[in-house]
């Protein structure tokens, strides 16, 4: 294994605290329980946190700010966070409009997110996102896997929060945009625990695995490696059997936004290479593209591979996805 | 070699085309010679122009728009792009205020830029950007290699030149912020251009190449892998100790910008514990560091490795880093 770290132990918070100094403009962070949140804490509006394993830098840190989170609770790599973290976030960022929890399916968040909220005096709702159409049940959870579209779910949500939305209405919109949106995944190599030392799984010098998740829990199936069209093509109809069976329908003026996320060992030039593939994909099969993101935006540590998400605008989301935001990792409007 | 590809010879084209589609508000594609430009083309300014082997990305096209650059011209990978891509590049965006190449010290880029420079009826100049101080000559230079610091130089030259600077103005500052940035990188692995199918160089398990170019060119040694703070003292030994050598002092009130740049491979996180290493070791040196950038912005293909880049800031540079921009990669202020 080689990769930039001193003792393995210390990875999360040398890391942490790089994060903190390169953004002390818009971020803080405490240490034991460990959280980030906002410089400048926001008041009269629904605290919007998130949280969870770390390694998918920069999900979830990366996106606290105005119009999107207000905190984030980094767990281990690819460890849950604890009750305490999100409780301690909570109770310095929460004003009286209560706390919404954004929550990616998997069993350890789940669990400690939810104990959390019981033990959490203030109002609070949760949010569970599980956009990956990849399989039913995975290794670590039941039901589907949360992945990339939590982006998406975020930024609409933290958008809306700005405005002074209630929590059940934070809570609707995040819910809404989890269901309009559908993600796969597929990996062309391991990531590396750093406390592990070793990849996580093998794959063979001409194999990928299609529909992985971003711990490197396994997919639909190996195959052997394929041309980007064919790849491509292979997440685009996994995407849109999923729209069908979500009954998300293409009206004729819809819009939608394709989101081609890096894993985060898979250079930008490839990346904008499986946008034009699915780009023409989709439009052969009716889909409007009018908003698109391309990055390494939710990371599975040093695994080869991406992600294609696929949203369904409708003119709340697409205003909320529109709107002014200012965090380390996506920024325009301000 | 494992890349979403479909034929190596059309990867460029391919990934150039879903770069435009994904940023079709911000930049226009020509193809035939091959140069994007701004949307919405700048008048009374200088045009801002650059370019050089695909491979780097976001690095040039990613920087494409207000307050950084009018036009960049992509060659192959790693591959000199030709005059008439930089002459129709410079025919579409100059206006009355002439054109500025900023160009990468490779022999390759210098003799096309150069041949397009003399052939262009327009008043024009260039900056030659030369930050790399891992060595004195490379496999594709004669003097010192143009690397990350070459986004500073793009990002000051762009604001400059939207205030409507002169044509002398825009290539001082552009030749100030060379001279006042060092950059060094490291390589934990070669990269693979697609046409070649093979990696471009080969390390030990244990190795690393300290002072690797951005194409994979040998640094100043091969070493063992090492901690982080130990990989990052070598580097900030090497900057300080050039910044010595270019005369750049450390006055009472100095500031200046640390940018991690990763090289495609490396996670976000370990790019922020190096930030984090660097940061230390350089206020141990007196340094004090008021601008931060993490992240690929200048990479090499699917190298794992970073640089680090110190760029020591005066009241202008300052200015003119924290200027609104407005472009794929680089956004912020407008």
């Amino acid at each position: 294994m080689k990769k930039f770290i001193n003792q393995s132990d210390d990875v999360l918070v040398e890391s942490l605290s790089g994060f903190a100094e390169a953004h002390a403009d818009l971020v803080s962070l405490t240490l034991d329980p460990h959280f980030l949140c906002r410089k400048k804490p926001a008041v009269n509006k629904v605290a919007v946190i998130s949280g969870g394993g770390s390694g998918h830098e920069p999900l979830h840190a990366g996106y606290i700010g105005y119009g999107m989170l207000d905190a984030a609770c980094p767990g281990h790599v690819f460890t849950s966070p604890t009750p305490d973290q999100m409780l301690a976030a909570a109770e310095t960022v929460a004003s009286n409009k209560g706390v919404l929890f954004i929550v990616k399916n998997y069993a350890g968040d789940v669990m400690n997110f939810e104990m959390a909220a019981e033990m959490l005096s203030v109002e609070n709702a949760t949010v569970y996102t599980s956009d990956d159409c990849a399989v039913i049940n995975s290794t670590y959870t039941s039901g589907r896997r949360g992945v990339a579209g939590t982006v998406i779910v975020e930024k609409c949500v933290g958008s809306l929060a700005e405005t002074g939305a209630s929590l059940a209405e934070c809570q609707a919109l995040g819910e809404k945009v989890n269901q309009h949106t559908s993600s796969i995944g597929v990996a062309l190599s391991s990531c590396t625990v750093p406390a592990a030392g070793r990849p996580t799984f093998s794959l063979g010098e001409d194999e990928i695995e299609m529909g992985v998740g971003i711990h490197g829990e396994p997919g639909r199936r190996r195959t052997r490696m394929q041309e980007a069209d064919a790849i491509v093509k292979d997440c685009v109809d996994a995407i849109l059997a999923d729209w069908q069976l979500k009954k998300l329908s293409l009206t004729e003026n819809h819009e939608s936004l394709l989101l081609i996320n890096g894993f985060g060992a898979t250079p930008l030039m490839e990346l904008y290479l499986i946008y034009h593939s699915a780009a023409k994909q989709l439009k052969q099969h009716g889909v409007c593209i009018t908003r698109s993101l391309v990055g390494n935006y939710t990371t599975a540590l040093d695994m080869a591979g991406a992600s294609i998400s696929l949203c369904l605008l409708d003119e709340e989301i697409k205003r909320h996805w529109d709107s002014p935001v200012h965090t380390a990792a996506l920024r325009w409007g301000c």
